[in-house]
């Protein structure tokens, strides 16, 4: 098969692989998909509270059929042996398969090639394609594994001139509700949300998921703040905090310009989602406080535009940090 | 022939209309296209000064073939009879043209529908497209007509965060080449430049077109300020006084903060150009000072984006003033 339909197929895990995001944890969120002569013949991705694994959930649909057909899978499948189940590489051995194609490898150290080796000494042919964790959904977990903490989007709901509220603080609405409606979905895709604590002296939001059927993804609430956090929510004290969460793979900060400055500050956010609505406020609050910039040149090459899109009247654009 | 054809024609003749402006002043800029037998055979836009005229040009070109032709002007021909040249009604009805399709009617009250009914009468087929001053580049002509004034564009170029400078003042650069050279070109379309008197004193700006080949297009300069303006300046003392501009068709305010928010305070910005370079700033100099904004609501429904295009990293968009 050409490189352009492996590249479809994988695409079409990683859309599988969403529908394991935030619920997966503390597993990534994968997805795979069966495919024999053309026709999808198994599809699965991560289980609520990791297991199954997407691998075998997908052979388990596709059966005897699965022999001599090829897998698409977003990471490289495990090879760790654990008493919560087997390692992916031996099911994918077992199931007479022809072809793998991942995505990319995974560097959990317990896998790290040693999946791949699994498979080639079964006999497979082993395809990796190289895709960016971005491309196949899989930031939260590389963030984990090479940084240490979570992935951080960082959301901004702006006026054209770079304003969050009025001078006075009146701020309901600036965007629309499609606009509002998309970042409720972002919240449901994150473990946790944070926001400063004068925004949650000041507002008290619920910060929950108000979209039908998405209610029960409402994500862990914390606060940026030296005091004691109230019930219901988590306090760290310092952006650098969030090095401790390591059952959090994302990490959405809602604002406001305190708790944004302080995590771009300490080069903490990841992506940004700025959501700007067609208006002018003029002299009101500012975004982002101050981050500690010393010049120009250096606020240059740190962020790449990788999607856009309108919401009704407003416009999202999706940036992430160049690293 | 379908109208998707005449709309192509006409936004032929739009685009040579562009090359009048602004050396037609005082006359508007008009573009216009003779077609025989699906051939182009003759092309005129309005000449420096304002004379000869779109018409007048494009049927000198064409000659004998443009008997039985069609021709495509953005504005009605005109009907006065001035000592400078002849009415271009007469003149299209005297070469013997078979249809005239023009974009949209002339308010200036000398012809306002009379250059139509002086086709109609010499028998002629008249089409109104009745398309936008926008789309025929004909806004400036309109705004003065209808409003007594000129059109006014502010350009504003910031970070994501919607600054300007830095918190010292450090603003070069924010956006890069391609963005500045946009902005080079697009003064070079206006008849006059204006800043506020802070920025004048601040940076003394030379606001001259530096592009290859548009150096004479240099705008006048102009200055919002209560005092007296230094040698080659024009001071107005308040947005309101462009209403005494009746020989500027497009106006240009290049900042700061405070003259974009004088003339957005009047409502006398009918046209946003905001290039966007994809850094963050944080706790910079806002774009625009207060507007006099009283509830967020009154801000909604003003800005229409009309245009967006990447120019190397930044991104322009190009918003109108809904009216």
């Amino acid at each position: 098969m050409a490189q352009a339909d492996d590249a479809r197929c994988l695409a079409a895990a990683a859309a599988l692989a969403e529908r394991a995001r935030p619920l997966a944890s503390p597993n990534p969120g994968v997805g795979a998909i069966i495919l024999a002569d053309g026709v999808v013949i198994g599809r699965g991705w991560t289980q609520e509270g990791g297991r199954p694994h997407a691998e075998a959930m997908a052979l388990q649909q596709a059966g005897e059929a699965a022999r001599g057909a090829a897998l698409y899978v977003t990471l490289e499948p495990c090879a760790h042996r654990s008493p919560r189940g087997p390692a992916c590489a031996d099911l994918v051995a077992e199931a007479g398969l022809a072809r793998v194609i991942i995505g990319m490898r995974d560097p959990d150290p317990r896998t790290a090639g040693s999946g791949l080796d699994l498979l080639e000494q079964a006999g497979l042919i082993v395809t990796e394609a190289g895709l960016s964790s971005e491309e196949l959904g899989l930031s939260g977990h590389m963030a984990q594994l090479q940084l240490g903490r979570p992935h951080v989007t960082l959301k901004l709901a702006m006026s054209l001139d770079g304003c969050i509220a009025m001078a006075g603080g009146e701020s309901q609405w600036i965007t629309g509700e499609a606009a509002r409606a998309h970042a409720h979905r972002e919240r449901a895709r994150a473990d946790a949300i944070l926001i400063g604590g004068e925004t949650l002296r000041a507002d008290n939001p619920r910060l929950d998921v108000r979209l039908p059927g998405l209610a029960l993804r409402s994500p862990r609430r914390m606060v940026l703040t030296r005091s004691d956090a109230p019930d219901g929510w988590t306090a760290i004290n310092s952006p650098a905090g969030i090095a401790t969460l390591d059952d959090v793979r994302y990490l959405f900060i809602e604002g406001g310009s305190g708790a944004a400055a302080a995590f771009l500050a300490h080069d903490l956010v990841d992506r940004l989602l700025i959501y700007r609505a067609p208006m002018l406020i003029g002299g009101g609050r500012a975004s982002i406080g101050d981050i500690g910039l010393g010049d120009l040149a250096s606020a240059h090459d740190r962020w790449r535009l990788d999607d856009t899109r309108q919401l009704a009247q407003d416009r999202l654009e999706i940036f992430n940090r160049r690293r």
